[in-house]
């Protein structure tokens, strides 16, 4: 428990929430989003003006962060209004059950109660205030409180009075959206027995700094982080041939929001004799970018002079780093090359992710290697990505190296860039550690069951059922109902198609 | 990783069979289940005969036991001999995707890898070597390793041949089943960077070891462990009123296998007038049941004398605890009663689990302050059970009970008793801390889903797509598609029914 009062007084908001909150129906929950996500168009304008003040981030990129965020709530609007996602599950009673007498149980997912978001600095819509996470959970039906980045203040105080007024609006519980800035009121709010999930976008250091601490409450709670990730990319020699446009896409990826996406690609592999001439045309034709804030400009700076320093590392784009007077620092891409060899012997300093405009370019000799490479190296991806010819992948030699990065990362891509997520049903955006702490995803609609566990009703009177266990199931939701007698087939089933 | 060659070599084989594993079709993993399952129906009688030695159970309990495994594994064959468990999800390109263009995304789960399971000592059958976690973890297509419990090594070793052989015989890899022994192998094993989950069944104080350790491993892994849970009772003057046999009934679920089942009535709440005295007839009905070893028979004998001393406890039925000269103990039930005014002065004596044939009634004076002292006493618990009458049920005035007996559980019932798990598709065995780490179920089909995690496929041509992926479909799994054109619409659906 915190003994701030003010934090106290937060918790307790949200834990009162809790209740009247999880009561509410699925469409009108859908209808809450949707209010919110239209609230946050209309006040696009106005948004846009400051995120780009504070971030340093273009207008063209917020402009299509706001329109992915609204939307993103449109999407888990549509995904809870038909309540297929509450799993409603209806055993019949059944005397002749092979396993003795099953009563009657129905089981239901439930919100988990209050979480507390911790928004990324890079995304300042799409994964701050009203964000991937900030959207699962109220589509949860969890009380929401969401600790502000303090890269951008004023923008996530009016994001956030946008939300509270158009969840209001829609007749949601008080209590159902809070705000709090400061690491100490993210930090003690983490500890406080009231919060029951967690989730966090940011660096590998936070993130497993604060998962640990979620780990060790006396009541531990799931927490769930998106960390670190250096997304590999690896292109074969028939990509290499027949993509022209193959490393300018590269440097496009790498240097798209100054390289400050999760996603950005921080290695491509290419065969040793590739050409890499058309790296730095592409890099030079990039214009300085301004860096998110003057903490994560100073961290790129370091990182970038740690690779620029390592013993075997060849420049393809330098790339420039300038500080303006404020301690704002502004980048054009920085792209290096390096043999296998290299790489291998200066892991220390190489592998580690740099966020910002920095890749790394790696050559290899025998394509037969980099499999048992992306296990060793890389071994937790949000993403990887293949470049390959056609003939290539219709050959089955890629299978192997397909297989290392389907165990290795959340979702891997044939062809095209993992950065511009796009926010679907399908979506996976989480990995093996450490890209996620778990590996949940969290963009997409998979993403609510982070904030929902089981709850099991069993031998309950139609009348204090939750409404989608109720047999006259007067929200209209999917029922998957086990009906009595048919337990004494199983086994011959699994013959059946 | 370990330094112990063998334990190297377990951790190995295990690893290497992730792959092939996982690769095998719903379809033939659903198959072996069952050629285990009729294994071990087939072996029961030689099994049970190890099993009555080793734990003190009865042979009418373990035959049920045994019924309730082969059972619960081919249930495990049906949900996933159709492949609906994948969740297999396709979204089709979309030039004109309202989140800007779309590309060909789709979203299986697939295992996690090598799972780890901690057999219990209070079901050698059901949450042991072919238990519960064990078909789960190999329904998901998880190479296994079962760390055997130490209360039944022999029925261990024997169990494991029997699966291991059931499950070569079905075609199953190398590998996919593992059994060990001893408490330093499972710490070990548990903190081996190839081990990708844990399962646990068992106490609090070593289920939470294990937790800390799952979660400070550099690549924290997830691990469900059930821990412990006083599953109270309360009747209201109507069931008290109505309901003859009601103490009769808590004595017996009490009192079966000796009290040692995670989901025995720990606390009994009547209200304060209610005659008590069937509760000492009943228990002196019950014959002496021997403890499952004389680690927990000495366990037991010492809460049971913590409770009996502590201030203001007045004895229902003392029960007796016996020792033999080979240190096993053999109990009768010992039921106490106090009034709520004592239960709340003594907490530290009387509200910790006791596992064994012991259980508190709680005399409380006004029903309406049930649902805090739900919350404030027990947070975390596998089950809650109300028992009243048909008029107190339709009411409403039990609403406030019910939502804090969800709350803080994972299963609720009306009327019946705790024990005694069906096994079934919306069966939930999991709930707050400490009842699971996690809120996540180990009985019933959707135990499934801790072994499980998404991966998502961008662009991928068909050849390379896991099969449940692809167009053609081969293995016949629902696919959810989503068809281009459609978000368009987004928003305006949720006013729809």
């Amino acid at each position: 428990m915190t003994t701030d009062p003010a934090l106290d007084a937060v918790a307790a908001r949200a834990a009162a929430a809790a209740r009247p909150f999880a009561a509410t129906e699925p469409r009108a929950r859908a209808a809450a989003l949707v209010a919110v996500a239209d609230a946050l168009d209309a006040s696009a304008a106005e948004l846009i003006a400051i995120a780009m003040r504070e971030t340093g981030l273009t207008e063209a990129r917020l402009t299509g962060e706001v329109r992915r965020t609204s939307n993103q709530l449109r999407l888990f609007a549509e995904a809870i209004v038909d309540g297929a996602y509450l799993d409603a599950r209806i055993d019949e009673a059944d005397p002749e059950y092979v396993i003795g007498p099953r009563p009657d149980v129905r089981r239901v997912l439930e919100p988990v109660g209050p979480v507390l978001n911790f928004a990324a600095s890079n995304f300042p819509f799409a994964f701050s205030v009203a964000g991937g996470d900030s959207a699962a959970a109220l589509a949860a039906g969890c009380p929401l409180i969401v600790k502000a980045h303090s890269g951008h203040p004023g923008l996530s105080r009016r994001t956030g009075e946008i939300v509270a007024a158009a969840l209001a609006g829609a007749g949601m519980p008080d209590g159902a959206f809070q705000l709090v800035a400061g690491q100490q009121a993210g930090v003690a709010l983490l500890q406080d027995d009231r919060i029951r999930a967690g989730a966090f976008t940011g660096s590998t250091h936070v993130g497993r700094l604060l998962a640990d601490l979620a780990a060790s409450r006396p009541r531990p709670i799931p927490f769930y982080g998106e960390l670190g990730s250096v997304n590999p990319v690896y292109a074969t020699a028939g990509a290499v041939a027949g993509e022209p446009e193959l490393l300018q896409g590269f440097v496009a990826s790498v240097s798209g929001s100054a390289g400050q996406l999760c996603t950005k690609p921080g290695f491509l592999f290419v065969p040793s004799g590739a050409d890499l001439g058309a790296v730095g045309e592409a890099a030079s034709a990039v214009a300085e970018h301004r860096l998110l804030n003057p903490g994560i400009g100073r961290a790129f700076e370091e990182r970038r002079g740690a690779v620029l320093g390592a013993p075997g590392v060849a420049v393809l784009s330098e790339g420039v780093v300038r500080t303006d007077d404020d301690g704002q620092r502004y980048a054009t891409p920085t792209v290096v090359e390096v043999d296998l060899a290299t790489l291998l012997a200066n892991r220390d300093e190489l592998l580690e992710e740099s966020f910002g405009p920095l890749s790394i370019v790696v050559r290899y000799d025998d394509a037969r290697e980099l499999p048992a490479l992306q296990r060793e190296l890389f071994p937790g991806n949000l993403t990887s990505t293949l470049h390959a010819s056609e003939a290539e992948l219709a050959s089955g030699e890629l299978a192997e190296l397909v297989d290392a990065l389907a165990e290795t990362s959340g979702r891997v891509l044939f062809g095209g860039w993992p950065t511009g997520v796009s926010v679907t049903s399908a979506m996976q955006h989480g990995g093996p550690y450490p890209a996620t702490t778990t590996d949940a995803t969290s963009v997409g609609t998979a993403a609510i069951a982070r904030f929902l566990r089981g709850v099991a009703y069993q031998g309950a009177p139609q009348a204090l059922l939750p409404e989608a266990l109720r047999d006259d199931n007067p929200w209209g939701v999917p029922q998957r109902r086990s009906a009595a007698g048919r337990s004494a087939g199983w086994g011959s089933l699994t013959g059946a198609h």
